[in-house]
């Protein structure tokens, strides 16, 4: 077995460990923890012939050299930020295979007609500020200014946080990459789904990240006794919201591709000898294609109002978020898919339905994206594995992508 | 109109303001401000020609002899114990109708071949020691002793709160009322149910009190994340309960006066984006035959085993409590709807969805029950509202019960 795999096992369990809690991996945007992870990934990047630099906001940047000094880069990375009780594997994951396969380069003494440059975004989980992608948006040059005036749960200002940990507010939004030095971004990451472990494959190619529509609902009935109100005069919310849980699974069995979600659902007050008066709910919806995901918002609207009118309920709808889809660079995806193609029996190709820093980049720079089976499809979660055997065929993927890209150089430029 | 109805409407006002609180109406079992009503009742009584007592566990009962003394009695009455937050026609208006008429009969001088007694209960609701008809069922020698030890959110023993509020626990047992010197109990009581209002009708009688099955229900599926997860690879807990919650309405609205309801649903832990892993629910059942009620749980449980079992959830279903109908007696029951039938164009019997003391006490005595209409079915809540010119027809029908009971004497006893 290649060495790099086992060191990048060991890596990954060496960040694993690297948390704000004990007993638990929790690595929060600019808290001392994320700072210790950043710390050992950049000794390993020198290691590797890289050249490191922290941006502004606090990323980590590793520079492997191309044939001619100055020339344009193709960037690769992930995060290193977690969520709270995390995994070991979403976002570190594709930081330590980017890292690895410029490890290949610099052993064999290999340069390209480009530079590799490794990123390690310091908060994509968006947990501290509850405001996502903060490293790749920096990075993007769509950082918002405002957000460095949020608080974290502890009171504490984000630009507070950022020259805490050595970074420089004032000068994120002016340090944004140059977009014409760059050729593209290419990101691992586990899949965070159970699509590749379903059809029994180490990687799939990412097509597109989905859009979202995050609405909030609430059904407003009459509360009345369970005991005394005949059910021909009752006015129940929580069956109006049950006809419309079963309406969201249909829409979203029904429409190929579309994921439709009902996630909170909650009476308030209630109890198990009143009729529900109210229920509050929420609606996830995903799909890559923009118009398809509005058409079926729109068809989920008017069948929550025609419940409600029928049950003589009130209907409260209201939407929180709509990202809107990504698609993946044709040009780069196919060249992954051809890398793909001569360690795995089929090439699947498949939609991301979480959101990750790709999304940012996809702004300025064509994007690709390598998904790798997890064990149940399972994330966020200490459990989450992926497997050894998937990971080193997920580094030999970006060795021939890598090797692809120098050959198709021209195309590429 | 009778100056006993202002005196009623005065009384109702009055104990109304008796709270534990201010600026609400609360009054559980042994406690000062349960005390203070009692003492006023008990004036009222002496006042209307009645002698008074308190039983071992604390219920006011007043004597109005009847042309013979030592005669069987009538036992008239309700409960002056409420809710926290409650309104002031629950228990209250019962205990002030029955003992207004007989001040109808001290006014008058009128004896009866039989004493009528008023029964003011000192706890129905149950609220301080999360057990119902504790007044009732000491009075019908049906009381736990068990319970004495139970604990109050305070942590104070039921045995201790008797004594400090001048019961005797040890005696409870041993002073329930002997039956043989009663011929029945009679209670009126508000609808707490919207039935009266939509026949636009005064008050009712009641044939039986329902059955009822109190079931605690959980669906458990598996978490996974909302985006990445496709729909048919989902084991949505959700989409299993909304499922059975209609399948409850379902059942409910096609069987002739069953009520059917489910008032809790939670999903542990939930979140927009999370696919529901677990449901908790509540279902409450109810009908005045318990071969239907129980044949109606069976239906409803296989129901909820075919939607696990299609959709690959498991399903726990626990029975928490089963408390059997409960028939008025036929007799008394004809009795009070000859008394309504002078006093309204229509005689309207229904069944009683939530329990009364009329429930402990028809395990000794024949029973029947007047319901008086509230506005909106609403009970439990500070806009209860009984209207004065329906609170006047129920006095009426309870002078003339008393009057046909005189008549047919006879038969009753």
């Amino acid at each position: 077995m290649d060495l790099r795999n086992s060191n990048l096992l060991e890596r990954i369990e060496h960040l694993g460990r690297i948390s704000e809690d004990s007993g638990a991996l929790t690595r929060r945007f600019a808290t001392p923890a994320l700072a210790r992870a950043f710390a050992s990934v950049e000794g390993w990047m020198q290691g590797a012939g890289m050249e490191t630099r922290y941006d502004a906001i606090g990323n980590l940047i590793g520079r492997y050299e191309g044939a001619k000094a100055d020339a344009r880069s193709i960037l690769m990375g992930s995060h290193l930020d977690t969520v709270p009780n995390a995994g070991k594997y979403d976002g570190a994951l594709g930081v330590l295979l980017a890292l690895a396969a410029v490890e290949g380069l610099h052993e064999q003494k290999k340069r390209f007609p480009f530079a590799v440059e490794v990123v390690a975004f310091c908060d994509e989980e968006g947990v501290r500020y509850q405001s996502t992608y903060l490293g790749s948006r920096a990075l993007a040059g769509t950082f918002t200014v405002g957000d460095l005036n949020l608080l974290d749960s502890e009171g504490i200002r984000m630009a507070d946080a950022i020259l805490s940990a050595g970074g420089v507010p004032d000068m994120i939004t002016s340090s944004a990459l140059d977009p014409s030095q760059y050729l593209g971004y290419v990101e691992a990451h586990i899949e965070q789904g159970p699509v590749l472990e379903n059809h029994n494959l180490a990687v799939g190619v990412v097509t597109g990240i989905v859009g979202q529509s995050r609405i909030r609902i609430t059904f407003t009935g009459h509360a009345s006794h369970a005991g005394t109100t005949p059910m021909n005069l009752r006015k129940d919310a929580l069956c109006a919201a049950a006809e419309f849980v079963l309406e969201v699974e249909r829409v979203g069995k029904s429409t190929p591709h579309l994921v439709a979600t009902v996630g909170e659902l909650r009476i308030p007050d209630g109890a198990s000898n009143v009729v529900p008066a109210q229920v509050l709910l929420t609606l996830d919806l995903r799909h890559g294609d923009n118009a398809i995901r509005r058409e079926m918002v729109a068809r989920l609207f008017h069948n929550a109002e025609a419940i409600s009118q029928q049950r003589g309920v009130s209907l409260d709808w209201e939407s929180i978020q709509e990202p809107s889809a990504v698609k993946c660079s044709p040009a780069w995806t196919r060249l992954l898919s051809q890398a793909v193609r001569s360690h795995q029996r089929e090439t699947l190709f498949l939609e991301s339905g979480a959101g990750h820093d790709a999304v940012a980049l996809s702004s300025i720079l064509p994007v690709a994206m390598l998904f790798v089976r997890c064990q149940q499809g399972l994330s966020h979660h200490t459990d989450e594995y992926a497997a050894p055997q998937d990971i080193a065929i997920a580094l030999k993927v970006l060795d021939d992508f890598l090797q692809l890209a120098a050959i198709q150089f021209e195309t590429l430029s």
